[in-house]
């Protein structure tokens, strides 16, 4: 019989994401296996069912998992949900390996081998199974837009009969992959684009997208790709800098994140009170905390005239896109794991090595492990 | 004594704008006129009270008014806002001479010499003080913002290591001011833009910003730079051939108007549910009736996954920049008006003949004077 891959509808509150889109479903028949969808489940993402052609469906949660062999997820099951999988199934999705125990403990009490697609290695092999990429690239995208969408200026120079309208400055903070696509879309809508990392190869990434780098003194390479936490003193320099930059701002968007740390806050209420009337900021780092003090995640808020934009499920704003992105991400990690319409789970590939969470009743990445068996 | 400009603040519901921005203020002195504004006027656009410096202050509306000159707005008064004006004073601002017998009339009690600005000719000399183009330029602007703001997809090409998204199809139509700047502005995005006009000599302007033309085989040039309105004949095979393009977008613009006119309905229910899920129509139209059947006018609705927004006070979105340039509108017509300093009334120039709506406590535009007379 060949293997079954369920496709929930996601459950998560403003998640409108789908884990497959129906341009990858040929994908799925080249792997040689059978894809059951839950009805309804691609229809937030703009895939009403009749576009899913060749798959079987699902009234609810329980008759999609009966005697599934794999469950493909965009966000992580609830502790709940994740007591209900297939026994011995395998589950691919994002699973923040860092936060929610109870989830991970029922995973290994049904005896699932669960990847994280956190935990996928910044590889170059792997660049196409990485999700947090591609969603970061399309987050990027929609808060520069979200940005100018609030901005009470237009971003772009104009020249009319009524005289010249200036271009907007920009300031983007963190130039990871959103950070860099956030830079991008600012300079196609015409503004001046000011951007900083603590990370300072990055310049030259900014410097390519037409952005200036603001050079504040301070460096702070890290591992994987991400930051490292800075100390006291640098971080006074570095806001000093910045904070000067973001006074002068028309819209500002932070992007800054450390992996399973609080967001580093970068723009302090005395900062976002030297800013002008009318600017904006867009704190793509709202949900794990805000990169500014006055964030409130979910929300839009003025203070003294300074529009502060919070906003969650940033990837969901572009859901269509993203789903067909992430889905792409998971046949690509799937790939790896069915042989001949059979599963075949070879551990010395470093990216199934990597990126797994749990396997055969035990947490096999070890800084969870170790995590979870420190707060026994 | 000098001239005393008075500028209240706005008192429409919804409305941001502010009629004299801090930046014009030298022009005023120049001009050798005084200036009065209420406090809070220019808040709501990006501009608090301390940005505007030489000038004096009322606390409301009635010390505002006292031996004031000229008043400058930007919506018209009410009617019982008209009554209280200054006698005999100046007022320069948008006035709907289409509608609002009441203001007008009052308008008249007071002999208030009134200026239209929709009224102001569409000539070479007066480009600079159409704020008619000016608004619409913003709107065109903030429109496919909005559109690209609310839709699933992403408007640009993206080439990514999880595969090439491809641009969204963007539908403007109508190319007058606004709908250029939509186009515009869908193209710096990234999208691939097709634009309509029964005015088939925009052709050309569509295609020097990089749209493609969708020719309908209809042709309707009409006064004033406005189209006529069509035959039902012809806007059947208007209907038909832009309903094929419609159905293919992603997202659509519409800014079909016709001025004193409810809007034209250019996208019907059934064209709506020939429309992707997903797809997103931003109806610029929606305060005069909509271009859109289902539109409902300050709301975005969902029907059969189409995603459909009326916006209202759409300068308003943009209120810092569209005031700055209606201020400058303001004052290049007050240019006309008053020489060293004292008022003076040309009436061989032909803007201000245009433009006057009231004078001495008489209608002197004639196509408003000619309807309300008809309407006693």
């Amino acid at each position: 019989m060949s293997i079954t891959i369920a496709v929930p509808k996601e459950t998560a509150n403003g998640e409108k994401r789908v884990a497959v889109v129906p341009s990858v479903l040929k994908q799925f028949t080249k792997l040689g296996v059978e894809v059951r969808i839950q009805r309804g489940a691609g229809e937030s993402a703009g895939f009403p069912d009749e576009l899913y052609e060749g798959v079987s469906w699902a009234d609810d949660q329980a008759a999609l998992y009966k005697d599934a062999d794999v469950v493909l997820r965009v966000e992580p099951p609830s502790a709940d949900e994740a007591g209900k999988l297939p026994e011995k199934s395998l589950l691919l999705g994002f699973l923040t390996p860092h936060e929610g125990d109870t989830r991970i403990r029922n995973l290994n009490k049904r005896r699932v081998t669960s990847f994280a697609l956190e935990l996928v290695p910044r590889i170059t092999r792997a660049q196409g199974i990485d999700a947090l990429s591609s969603q970061a690239n399309i987050a990027g995208y929609k808060c520069a837009l979200l940005a100018s969408h609030l901005s009470p200026k237009l971003f772009p120079m104009l020249t009319t009969a009524a005289g010249t309208v200036r271009p907007a400055r920009v300031v983007v903070v963190g130039a990871g992959v959103a950070g860099l696509q956030a830079i991008a879309t600012a300079k196609r809508l015409g503004a001046i684009v000011e951007a900083y990392d603590v990370r300072s190869a990055t310049r030259e990434q900014v410097e390519s997208l037409g952005g200036k780098f603001i050079d504040t003194g301070v460096s702070a390479e890290g591992e994987g790709g991400y930051a490292r936490e800075l100390t006291d003193e640098e971080k006074a320099q570095q806001a000093e800098v910045l904070a000067r930059h973001i006074a002068q701002a028309d819209a500002v968007v932070t992007t800054a994140s450390i992996p399973g740390r609080p967001a580093p806050t970068i723009i302090d209420r005395a900062t976002v009170e030297r800013m002008k009337a009318g600017a904006v900021i867009v704190d793509m780092a709202a949900e794990t905390g805000g990169n500014c003090e006055l964030t409130e995640a979910g929300k839009e808020i003025t203070h003294q005239g300074v529009i502060i934009a919070g906003p969650r499920h940033i990837p969901s704003m572009a859901a269509t896109h993203a789903s067909e992105m992430y889905a792409r991400n998971l046949v690509n990690l799937l790939g790896l794991i069915i042989k001949d319409g059979e599963i075949h789970l070879d551990w010395d590939d470093q990216v199934l090595a990597d990126s797994c969470l749990t396997h055969d009743g035990e947490t096999r990445h070890a800084p969870t492990r170790e995590r979870m068996e420190g707060d026994k």
